[in-house]
């Protein structure tokens, strides 16, 4: 009974009150209410919306359905940043060793790719050996000893938010904002932060491709974090073509690996500095931006960032070596490279359209069960605005055999627009929102 | 796959095509889209609406989900009759029969009581033997031998729309005009109609409780009728009180033979003279109401119309002593005067508070499950405006037990409010709602 009332007030615009956002989830995780009324529910809130306090209220439900890192005893900040996710995005893989190895305490608990968008664990897993199954009694030993974890989504935490994202899926509710801020922040919550940093993507291959979208989920989700005592920033960023070169799961844990010994491409580097420096201003560690871009540099160039990834990797049971020698990681069995089919600009390398070619090359999911390949995907050299002639290399096709190759170019010759102009992409970071509001990204401060 | 696409599309406001309808019930139908998913997808068309086209596709998909009765070999004019439910509403019983005696054939199909609003095979059960569980092919042979049958709701007709409103009824997803309209508008034409006649109750005891609301749901079946070859014409009625004197099932099965008889209750008389003065219009049997009123009025007077009710019993394997007889049907154990606590007007008889009543006396359903008894309710004598002194009897209480008895006093002392000033309440009949549109009923005409 109490399940239909909340779906009826729902559905006529009410307001569900914080001991009710907890009684429905309680049920729900103990079989009491089932799906198809959940999935009314979740329906009425994708169309009603949700107040502010009832976004709040919801995200303290899923927190209180599980554990949590009691991280305490840990006097560093404890900082964690997520991202909306996109292609080529492999920020994690660069900026979870650099900002542990300038003395933040990572805690970072990420997931797996499903469509054309990649995951940070299927990128660890591309690294022989490494296990991110950890029980929340190792991580937290793990963070104490070396400052950094990269975990999966463990049962322990908020695992009504498993239950319910399935159940999303399957109802076209997965596009919510409330319910996206509510996700997200009840798993960032039990990792026992004192920050969050979130990367928005904009732009055609994000997940929210409308500024105004963008900008709404950072404000909830930094309005959710100041009620939950841990201040959230969002910086807003580019996805409206792939970040770095390397597009595919073994390729980009290699790039991020070259970033990691300071040899990164620039935008992927852009990015991950400027992360990396509002987790260091979150931390109290510097006084602007310029001080921390200084001591991330050092920590790249000395080694040190590289350094802490090998210890994580050894932590997590992988081998290391492939720090120094990422041949070590799969291989594809067949290469080939993809030459400008004209000369002209780059006008465009549209994001989905090289996540679909993933999935066509076996590297990338439509559902949860898929078996992926982590040697195979794309190596895109040329940027948006860059002028090419006619049969110039643009990027490489990393694929399992001739059929590969042969779909692989398909997908590129459908992603990768050559024209006459130059149109001018998004700029790379473009706004930060934190708890007083939202300011554009100044690049050059 | 089909289903999420149609999910999506329908909370994004947009149409659903006459083959998808037909897809998706099928394939709902056939378990292969689960409950989860036409929830959403319920709740979708619950907010957004559904267009004019869309809910003639959505009945003719719920209607091509199973057989019909096939009256073509019947020349006379095939009439149902369909109420939007109410407290004290036994007009099926008295128009059945009473239509059936001057010549309509009158396939009604009826269901049960659930919540507040009583059930028309509930009162058919009260008579001893009865049976309403007739297959198709039977209730063909009884129009074709006496021209009136009165049947539950068979599997064989419309079976999507049997699982579609459990689903609904445990969704928050009934009240929604379109889903209405089709799940009655399908039943109806699997009757093998030539016309319809609808009672849109108005009112609090009402199902739909504005004008608005009651005049939408008439427009919207008028128009699915239309389509599909069934004219339809609606009369909205008054529910602001209950509709005669008996509530309750056997009461109100009593009260109906009572006016078969020519001794009913004036408002019963005047719905149930309205509703089949227009089928006898639908039928063109008559140039006016005048006329039919004068053919229907002579039915009763004669005998005629109680006679047709004994051989529909008699054909359905029920007692039809009873209609000579009716302390043949189930007997309260306790009975009970209420009397007016205070001189003054009846002001208001709230129908949900009398349908409560019966419900706390065992007569009437929470859920489909309860068993019901069929003796206990309530014979409300006063009517709203009527001048009452304290102390006067206005009511009678048929109860199971002493318990029962004090139950529903306290039930009567909520519905019937007295005071010093009567209010008016609805004219009896006020709107009727063709092809053409609408018009103000004229209750001289």
């Amino acid at each position: 009974m109490l399940a239909l009332r909340l779906i009826e007030r729902k559905r006529d615009g009410g307001r569900i009150e914080a001991g009710e956002w907890r009684a429905l989830l309680g049920a729900y995780v103990a079989g009491h209410v089932p799906d198809y009324q959940m999935a009314a529910f979740l329906m009425a809130v994708y169309l009603r919306g949700l107040e502010r306090e009832e976004t709040q209220a919801l995200t303290d439900a899923m927190l209180r359905s599980g554990g949590a890192l009691d991280l305490h005893s840990i006097s560093a900040p404890r900082i964690d940043k997520h991202s909306t996710g996109g292609v080529g995005d492999k920020v994690s893989l660069v900026l979870a060793p650099l900002a542990a190895s300038v003395g933040i305490v990572v805690p970072m608990m990420s997931g797996r790719g499903l469509g054309h968008t990649g995951g940070t664990l299927d990128k660890l897993d591309a690294i022989p050996g490494f296990r991110s199954d950890l029980s929340l009694a190792q991580a937290r030993a793990q963070l104490e000893h070396i400052g950094c974890v990269l975990l999966g989504q463990t049962g322990e935490i908020a695992p009504v938010d498993r239950k319910l994202y399935a159940l999303r899926d399957a109802t076209a509710t997965v596009e919510s904002i409330p319910l996206i801020a509510a996700s997200i922040m009840s798993k960032k919550l039990a990792e026992g932060l004192t920050g969050l940093v979130l990367d928005v993507k904009r732009g055609s291959g994000s997940f929210l491709q409308t500024l105004d979208r963008g900008l709404e989920l950072a404000h909830t989700m930094v309005a959710i974090g100041e009620t939950h005592g841990c201040p959230v920033v969002a910086l807003l960023t580019a996805m409206d073509r792939p970040l770095g070169r390397a597009c595919g799961n073994a390729l980009e844990t290699e790039e991020a690996i070259q970033a990691l010994r300071g040899e990164g491409p620039p935008d992927l580097m852009e990015v991950t500095y400027a992360l990396a420096s509002e987790m260091m201003l979150l931390g109290d560690m510097v006084a602007d931006r310029a001080e921390a871009l200084e001591q991330l540099e050092r920590a790249v160039a000395s080694g040190a960032a590289a350094e802490k990834f090998k210890q994580i990797i050894e932590a997590q049971g992988g081998n290391p070596a492939v720090v120094d020698d990422p041949a070590l990681l799969p291989q594809a069995e067949a290469i080939e490279l993809f030459r400008a089919a004209r000369r002209g600009f780059i006008v465009q390398i549209e994001p989905r359209a090289v996540g679909r070619g993933i999935i066509s090359l076996g590297g990338g999911r439509t559902t949860m069960e898929d078996v992926i390949d982590p040697g195979v995907g794309f190596v895109i050299t040329a940027k948006p605005g860059d002028w090419v002639e006619a049969g110039e290399p643009i990027a490489s096709v990393f694929a399992r055999d001739e059929a590969g190759l042969r779909a692989g170019a398909a997908a590129l010759r459908e992603a990768i627009r050559i024209g006459d102009e130059a149109e001018p992409p998004l700029a790379l970071i473009t706004h930060r929102v934190t708890v007083s509001g939202v300011q554009l990204y100044a690049t050059e401060s």
